[in-house]
């Protein structure tokens, strides 16, 4: 590598003159083969490893995603306490809207006609109620601690087995999925522009027949997380269904679609839980001649939660940007459904950006020869 | 570059001698002129681009971000079935709170006084449902298959239009939005410090007059999304409102404000799609005569996700740390609302760390210098 | 440095011949000692800071959570509105089920009995309500617009002090947090392995005594958060439950446990601020005599918001993956509760990836050996 003159005297001096180190050729076929060999490795480094593997000349977003889902099905029960019954989405879906998420219920234990009362305790042990301080006849064997709740109490020992709604395993999810990359301006949804209207009316979800329907039955994502319905049913549990939207827009723009894959959230049969499954209890008030009452429903189900995740990468590099074709890319507002693009030019960029450090050797190379 | 000697002999020669190369100086103010040119282009590289423009060394933090929100406004409606009737934010807002979103209902088909029984079907080949098996007089012309359900059924083909609560396009949301940067342990909200209470209780947001104010009218936030609210309101959708706090805190922290942004999640009028818009079905619940009954209204209406993002970027290497000012931004709590700080002492410590691998290159030109 | 020969003959030649500088040997302690100085600072800045300290050499994975909650408790209140009354999880928990959130109601002003119809208006000045056009008296003293609304009107201004539901400051939640980082297939809940279900069914999370205990005391979270607990109850707010993954799968995966932290995401006492504390509005909904009447209810509480974050560093670079014992991370699916692992043998790696640039000074160090 070349040395710097003595810039003391002037600044002038400096500019004028340079130095450059004396050097020695050997001709000598092992030493000349192995010298080549290791440069050709550490470019095939730069190329093959930096440039093509990690694409480190791109940059990287998160995605912003919107999902709506919207369950379709009908469910028979028949049960002493409530009778022949059919339930639709308005019964079984709970909150009937949500976010990111939605609950079907599956199983349950009414408590109904419940008022603010004084009634016996239903165990002995469970002391956190608001007790009066009677002690009362729970039946003619037990006596119990009078309490002050909506009563009659829930008694939630006996959970039905199998589970009440044993058809919602037969129920359809449209589960529509808007996601954007604000950095790059790209957004697309999981209804792909080459499906049919007429398609969607009667497409079920299946890895690998109809990998792009949008409509799942419950009993096909609870199966593909690896777990029984029927058996899910009765507990309830949480299961995830997961979109992976990893894209690299530098590649067509076809190619950016969404993986789904599903699995169960909550701990099965952990050894150590504290409620296993999912349960919540919620009430349907009503006025019984002036008189609050209302119904207990200890709910278990199945929380769905819509969980959309991934990255894209594209070139973002300014110095890249100047030199390749896709500027227009940032000009315009949003890209959708670009079409192939050659990813040549790129490497070819990454590998001047990634050289630029060793400019000096090479100059100083260039210089020697000269010399 | 000087070259190590041989170090074979002993640890103690090695560490007493060293090996220089043997340079020629050379007058010729082309090259000389050329070889400073390259030098400065890299030098102004590293400084220029990797410690101005990319801030390389800098960190990033993700956003933790709390919303609430408000609705505000009165509707009234006067159909055929429902009368004269006024709506507020309990009746509009569906469920009555959700973490990162509110529901507002635009329009509705209501159908009253369902029960569980018999009924015939409203469509012959809407075979979904559950059948008893009879076939049954729909009208004098039609006859259809009876069904158990909560009858009698919704017919869901005459969707108001224009929508029922044209009046929504007048309510107010306030937003209130939290947000911490827990690793820089930066916090900051929505309602800017120099926001005045008496501002607070008349504003609307509006983009040029009004940037601050985070109270917005849901016609505002509509238009600002390209979209026309009273269409909107017809069928339902999806708008994102889009809070963005990139910020970098080793700038003064009083730029560090909240841009907003508004635009629909859900897809207009695609060419392909499944059940466009926005609509979910929920139920009250009553008790007649001990008979369970439910009114159950299909639900249209605008679903606003607020969706905040941003990264925060600042010094966080140590080695920069420890040299600047900044310091005491780790060690207390919350800082928030610092003022101005002078950025040229971090542009130069990225230098410093930029050009620490050149010191050998460096060191071997002053020794040349002294050879 | 080595230059390379004049290729432009043949490529041949360029591959049989190499070129080295010629050196000066100066043997001189003060320098020598200073230049292997140098040489020793370098190294040790790769080894200390970029491979231990700041570990270079890892990927990070963003977490994916999945969070469920069951708050339990009862408050008894006794108003002159509503007497003695008790309340479980299905009263104060509003909606019954969310994704990352909780509700629990601690205070409220209720509206009972209320109708379409036409009522004074409580304030004269409250313009935006739907007027009839008439004047009426709401008092002996005070006149008022005619509105068409719900009537009676609610009067919002005499909030009770302290709060309803003093109570809810006894109430445990139970948090089931499951988080998992895709990219390295790694899943981990927070109830920790060695944790037993007997103690489960006694605990209480206790930062020093019981810090992996998943049931909270509500009024432990609201002091953790340095609020007090029956003041923040009277208007309500917004808490937050942090739960901190950040975890080095490179260390051992016991060493992966949840940090909890708790802070108030809501401003406190802001000078400026737009409806202070938590509150919304929701009705239950009756039907009497046909007519549809309702109970509106101003909820005030206090929303938790359960907010996971943490990242996961580990190794993924395939380059050291190859060399490392670690390749079985991938293959298996989920890896839980792995054992501890040694870290020296990354350290040895990230040198080999980080020195790779060195080689060829290395290489003509070795060659001007022999020269």
């Amino acid at each position: 590598m070349a040395k710097e003159s003595k810039c003391s005297c002037s600044v002038l001096l400096c500019c004028t003159e340079y130095e450059t180190s004396r050097t020695l050729i050997v001709r000598n076929k092992t030493v000349g083969v192995t010298n080549r060999l290791i440069q050709a490795i550490i470019i095939g480094y730069v190329i093959g490893y930096v440039c093509v593997v990690q694409k480190a000349y791109q940059d990287t977003d998160s995605v912003i995603s919107s999902v709506t889902t919207k369950v379709k099905g009908f469910a028979k029960t028949n049960s002493s306490d409530l009778g022949l019954r059919v339930w639709d989405t308005a019964d079984y879906i709970i909150p009937p809207q949500e976010e990111n998420s939605f609950f079907v219920l599956t199983n349950m234990i009414v408590t109904p006609n419940q008022m603010q009362t004084r009634c016996p305790e239903v165990r002995a042990a469970d002391a956190l109620r608001i007790q009066t301080g009677k002690c009362v006849d729970y039946s003619d064997a037990v006596k119990t601690c009078e309490v002050f709740a909506w009563c009659p109490l829930e008694k939630d020992t006996d959970l039905p087995e199998p589970a009440m709604l044993t058809d919602a395993e037969t129920f359809t999810v449209l589960i529509k999925n808007n996601i954007r990359f604000p950095k790059f301006h790209f957004s697309k949804r999981n209804i792909l522009p080459d499906v049919t209207s007429s398609y969607l009316k009667s497409c079920t979800f299946h890895r690998i027949t109809d990998p792009h329907c949008p409509i799942f039955q419950l009993k096909d994502i609870v199966s593909e997380a690896d777990e029984d319905f029927q058996d899910l049913a009765i507990r309830g549990g949480v299961i995830g269904i997961l979109i992976n939207w990893d894209c690299d827009l530098d590649l067509s723009h076809k190619k950016c679609i969404p993986k789904y894959s599903f699995s169960r959230l909550d701990n099965k049969n952990p050894e150590n839980s504290a409620a296993p499954g999912f349960n919540f209890r919620f009430a349907k008030y009503f006025s019984v001649d002036g008189v609050e009452t209302r119904t207990l429903v200890k709910a278990y189900g199945i929380r769905f939660d819509v969980i959309v995740f991934g990255k894209v990468n594209a070139v973002s590099d300014w110095v890249l940007l100047t030199f390749t074709s896709k500027r227009h890319f940032y000009s315009q507002q949003k890209s959708t459904y670009l079409d192939e693009m050659d990813d040549t030019s790129e490497v070819g960029l990454c590998l001047v950006h990634f050289l630029l450090p060793w400019i000096p050797v090479i100059v100083s190379h260039v210089r020697s020869q000269k010399s």
